[in-house]
């Protein structure tokens, strides 16, 4: 699909995140927001996803007071731009309705922040939302006042009586599970909340629903995909990381210097791979070929092997990050990057200096947070 | 809980397992009830999950014709017991109702089987069922006629309008989702099928609703736990690795002999272990001490470390795992059972056959396949 496409044309967006859930279900110490999947806590999947759409202004993570500290060094240590923490009530419906003060009321905020036209409100545990998806609720949000994402039924949904015995089965057809993310105009949302009763703020099933009791807004329902669920339970921690590791590309780009032991073995390697794996092969100097590396960012190949016979290794690999940091794409699941330094000289010992493979640890420390996975390879070749 | 006292008294039971789906959700060729979650196919943890449980007297797979043959393998590979398969029908409804009429009509079978007073029906795809809450919906369906799992709504639930809008939102607190396991009279639940439309049999929600539409009998809901959800999406099958790791005992049990140096390891060993999981140890020939062993089993200490100075490791390991089996603990989670061969004889050199090294891996490739996982460690002591 055409990103241009997917842009909300002529429409200012922002996003609130409540993120204060105890996560009780999980049935640990830790705010299931909070777990790490491969490393990283789930609500900076979450941040992340709203992040690297470029037409979302502000992202707005609500999380209960104790937890606050905790989440500007989540913000802090993975880089997390246009940010701001505001501390939730408690329900999940006070603490949105915080969130969304910080848009419309001065008291609230030390700099009132640019009211959107339209607000999504997404879950800090539901980590795979696509741009596709955020696309397709906010222009139904500006069309009909608000939207929802919705999902198939997975089980039967049933009503019981009073005596624990079954009244009857809902046809499952005609009902959907409602999902997030969701998206309205900020002044029907916000008006919603203004109305809403004590019992509403503190019971109060969801947003779409104040929408329609307070606002007589029906909704638009947008299908999505299966990876919009909630992680609620323990098992979902995995399942979670299940879907990362799915996302990791399938195709790896080549690249090498112009030396020709080196372009030998930049033409080889490819080669070898292409019945594994999709492969683009790059044989010139990454430094005289800015546009093509560019064009192959932005078509999404996501992995990259650098196999080059300079001692400067680092500066190479540093300046392909650089590049694609640089680049609009999105890392919501982690790009790996091979730096292999091919050692044709000869020399029966050689070596790279502690200080250098140090350097290029801390590199791959800092590159971690921002998704990109590098790894360093010493080859001796004779 | 004791088990006594979870036992159904005096009511015959049996259990059809509907295992013909397709799997179009899970996205892969192989239908998700054949995927292998730790290397055994997820049916196989099911008809486990039956089958260890003494009170069921048949368990019915219903299978797609086309894989009628892999189903047979599979209960030959992993040596189920009391295990019939039978041919399903082209919807899920359908399926059940072939596995019922073993039970009812004889043209339908080869022999008859002895027709259970009240039917368990559950999903292959459902692989974590504890004895309790089969034992729960057993003895609810012995009185009310018809019983059923339940769970708490993860999302909330909405009714669409035809210009796909949202109509309403249920009331969370109102409704369930409907699970498995499943009991009825067998009876009631024949008689709903037999008196089924075909509509009802193409598209019918399910069982509870056949019951509660044709024979007016009201099930009653039993609150399940969360590991009873469905595997239906690719994620699912991690989150059941991770539910069988998060099973795997915390306690094991040190057997020793009577040999003096051993019996020291097997004092020191449990000292050093003491602080990482719960140890318990039998300083005693295991031979001579049967009935304490015995005593271990029901007390559910599932992994279990042998050190002797024997040659003859293997045949008491074999003893060990032949306790185990004799034994009623219900092996539907992996039991480690580790053989230390210890050899204090200060020889240099010393060898172990290749022979009993092969008829070694040989015994434990055939107990993978009942759950107990057998490990061989060779130690030399100066």
């Amino acid at each position: 699909q055409d990103p241009a496409q997917m842009e909300p044309a002529s429409v200012s967006v922002s996003a609130v995140l409540p993120a204060g859930g105890s996560g009780e279900r999980l049935g640990g110490a830790t705010p299931k927001q909070f777990c790490a999947v491969q490393g990283r806590p789930l609500v900076s999947y979450a941040v992340r996803a709203m992040e690297r759409i470029s037409w979302i202004s502000d992202i707005i993570v609500v999380v209960s007071p104790e937890n606050i500290e905790k989440m500007k060094t989540i913000i802090a240590k993975y880089g997390h731009k246009r940010v701001t923490v505001v501390e939730g009530g408690i329900t999940r419906h006070r603490s949105i309705f915080n969130g969304l003060k910080v848009f419309a009321e001065k008291e609230f905020s030390s700099h009132l922040l640019q009211k959107p036209e339209v607000v999504i409100i997404h879950d800090a545990v539901r980590p795979f939302v696509e741009e596709d998806i955020l696309s397709k609720v906010v222009m139904a949000a500006k069309e009909h006042g608000a939207a929802g994402a919705i999902r198939p039924l997975v089980s039967t949904v049933i009503a019981s009586a009073a005596d624990g015995c079954l009244d009857h089965s809902l046809e499952r057809a005609r009902y959907r599970a409602s999902e997030m993310p969701q998206a309205f105009l900020f002044d029907i949302i916000y008006e919603a909340y203004q109305q809403c009763t004590d019992y509403d703020l503190d019971y109060g099933t969801e947003c779409l629903h104040l929408a329609l009791k307070y606002c007589k807004t029906n909704a638009k329902l947008v299908e999505g995909t299966a990876d919009l669920w909630k992680v609620t339970y323990k098992r979902d921690l995995y399942a979670a990381e299940s879907i990362i590791k799915d996302n990791l590309s399938q195709e790896v780009c080549v690249i090498t210097d112009a030396n020709e032991t080196v372009a030998q073995v930049g033409f080889l390697l490819p080669e070898s791979l292409k019945s594994q794996i999709k492969v683009e092969a790059v044989s010139t100097s990454q430094s005289k070929n800015d546009s093509h590396l560019q064009s192959i960012f932005s078509g999404q190949c996501y992995n990259f092997v650098c196999v080059n016979d300079k001692k400067c290794a680092i500066q190479e690999t540093q300046q392909l990050v650089h590049m694609l940091e640089k680049s609009d794409i999105p890392l919501l699941y982690p790009v790996v990057l091979i730096s292999v330094y091919l050692d044709i000289s000869g020399n029966k010992s050689f070596s790279i200096g502690m200080e250098e493979l140090t350097s290029f640890k801390k590199f791959a420390r800092e590159t971690k947070k921002k998704n990109i996975l590098v790894y360093g390879l010493l080859i001796q070749y004779k």
